[in-house]
């Protein structure tokens, strides 16, 4: 466990103890299972990756949240190992793991939700996660130490721990709420209501499980859902928000403080992830206008975001602009090439489709040489906007990726 | 002009001369405007990129096609500078060179079709193309070294010239066809019948407009819209086939022998600039079979093509299948995990969604180890199947594209 703690003390939600273990699942030898046990059964809402293959775990929590009505006593989550694609045995796996939980901390199987990152494709040494149980239930506390070790034993190839949180009063009360993430590559979540990004949100408001579902999508699609590292959808993404109710303080889904703090989160989370994504050097903020639609602006994002030659480019802090029309242009997007305009920060590069008049390429360089850039494109066409956060492309990624199971 | 030849003399369809001059576009100084005369007005066809921004030469090339009812007389084609994303001005740089080339070689400026490649985004300076076209029409010849330059100053980032050629017999009368293609970045042909790859193809067969069209647009989809080294649409990929009917021997569209050899030439060449990928060490020939339609298995192709997990593996060799099990799962195609099949080369290795039970690592990380490469997905739906080739992501590929512009 590490000593020092991400979080202060005040804000740790009420009704939540925390742990991370060694089982011996990574390579490194560091702690790689992680455990959150809530005092009391809580509301719980889960989101999952949209890839078709998904991984076993998500099945067996995505069943165990319907059979419990949406209550979770137990978290269980493993760092090294996706269980996925690992066939019917996964599904044994996950399962075996949830009843030695439950048994553990005396609650029923379907209130256990597991969760697994790592490499797919390889058989989950269950035996390992079920043998620390009992160092599990020995160390689980209400600490900010505690939950720090949470945070860190979830990481695979992340280079930190990612966590956010807030505290707001509802009719007088505090409430909290407090998130870890993990996730470094195969990062561009498409979660859907039913993502190798894990995300595990606690509060201690007293939320119904159906609200606390509407909160949750709500918040999903405009933070994690507006990412992308590589553009490789996950087996294994997920987003798991639990409300334990201690502060005593009711919230429906139409609260707008919990709503807007729950979305800072969320949104925070997110660009911690890219932030801390692998062989990143440059963070790049895209903000599309003028699109036909929403739907379209988000188009032309996630094109420019999954171009290599864009992300290559930005590597180099290199203003080549026409890269970004092109991908605008195979995007799929309603387009009008003589319309769009597009800024580097607040330096405007093209107008009107064509390179300005007064180009200034040192200027734009040396504006991409920061780690943090904003590159904004208008249309021309419409209202239709988003805010899209992603990654450039760097010959670290390829080494971390060249080598990863070998 | 470079002195080698790369195809023998009797591989030249007759009717077409051939020249290469440098006119200062590429920084290294190298020939970069590639220029092709046909004796009399050749039948042409010719696809275009489906990218919406399209470069200007791509309008202009369309329009004089439309307007001279699919005959041109000279091919004009600049690389070190796209003409994309060049506003008005581009097209009237497209048209002065059509135009200065229809004076000098007599023929009106619908009959000359002009191509361009290189960085977007910079106006053409079409005065020093224009400023050449005496110095091209001294050295035009219809010899191999002649073609042979008109094939090397096409080029960009590419290492070598691609041609491909072939002789057929048609009612006793030889007919030859040659092609010639540039492109090893911002590699994703999507050619649609109305692509930074060019390829121009030649025959000295008797063939209608039409017809002409029919057989390129058949050939093309098997070919160049079946490969992706980077997974970026470009503005200006281009493809065009001109027939000069010197050979005397009439082909309809219906002609097996002209539509198989056509065929063949246009396979070779796309399997020649994924060869010449940008910093590229592996070539991957995707076969997918038991797709629930052919588009389906497109999509399982496209979407492992475009994986930047899956093409950092394969530049590790490294077996890391659980990848190509993630990226099928968000191609968006039809899917039941659990009835895939993956073969690496002879080897099976994944059998009905989990790894086989005798697995042999370091067999497969051999096998990974060559250049060229065969990775097969069943996915044990239906009949629908597709070939597909392209590259690893490679650290070059990075150096390469970081630094294109600055």
């Amino acid at each position: 466990m590490i000593q020092t703690s991400l979080v202060p003390a005040g804000a740790l939600p009420g009704g939540f103890r925390f742990s991370a273990v060694t089982a011996g699942l990574k390579p490194s030898g560091k702690p790689d299972f992680a455990v959150a046990v809530a005092d009391e059964a809580a509301s719980a809402a889960a989101m999952f990756t949209g890839n078709k293959v998904k991984a076993a775990p998500l099945q067996v929590g995505s069943k165990h949240l319907e059979h419990s009505g949406g209550k979770i006593r137990v978290v269980a989550v493993n760092a090294g190992n996706a269980n996925c694609a690992t066939g019917k045995a996964g599904l044994r796996a996950a399962e075996a793991v949830c009843t030695a939980a439950a048994k553990t901390f005396g609650t029923t199987e379907n209130e256990v939700f597991p969760s697994s990152t790592g490499i797919i494709g390889v058989p989950l040494p269950y035996e390992k996660l079920i043998a620390t149980l009992p160092e599990v239930e020995r160390t689980l506390a209400a600490t900010p130490e505690a939950f720090s070790s949470f945070a860190t034993a979830i990481l695979t190839t992340d280079t930190r721990p990612k966590v956010a949180q807030a505290t707001i009063h509802v009719d007088g009360r505090e409430v909290r709420i407090l998130g870890a993430a993990k996730g470094a590559g195969m990062i561009h979540p498409q979660l859907v209501p039913h993502a190798t990004m894990l995300v595990y949100l606690f509060t201690d408001a007293a939320v119904a499980p159906a609200a606390l579902k509407a909160l949750l999508e709500g918040s999903v699609e405009l933070s994690f859902n507006r990412i992308s590292i590589d553009g490789d959808t996950s087996t294994n993404d997920t987003v798991l928000l639990l409300a334990s109710s201690v502060s005593g303080a009711s919230v429906d889904e139409h609260h707008e403080g919990f709503r807007s703090a729950l979305r800072e989160i969320c949104t925070s989370l997110a660009k911690q992830i890219v932030d801390d994504g692998e062989g990143v050097t440059h963070v790049v903020e895209l903000q599309i206008n003028g699109g036909a639609s929403d739907a379209d602006a988000l188009r032309v994002a996630k094109a420019i975001a999954h171009s290599p030659l864009n992300k290559t480019a930005w590597a180099g802090s290199d203003p080549n602009w026409g890269r970004l029309m092109a991908a605008a242009g195979y995007s799929g997007a309603e387009l009008d090439p003589a319309r769009i305009n597009i800024w580097l920060g607040e330096q405007k590069i093209c107008e009107n489709g064509g390179r300005v008049a007064d180009f200034d390429k040192s200027r734009a360089h040396q504006y991409l040489t920061q780690r943090n850039v904003t590159i904004r494109l208008d249309l021309g066409l419409g209202s239709g906007s988003c805010v899209f956060w992603t990654t450039d492309l760097t010959t670290e990624y390829v080494h971390i990726n060249a080598d990863y199971s070998t």
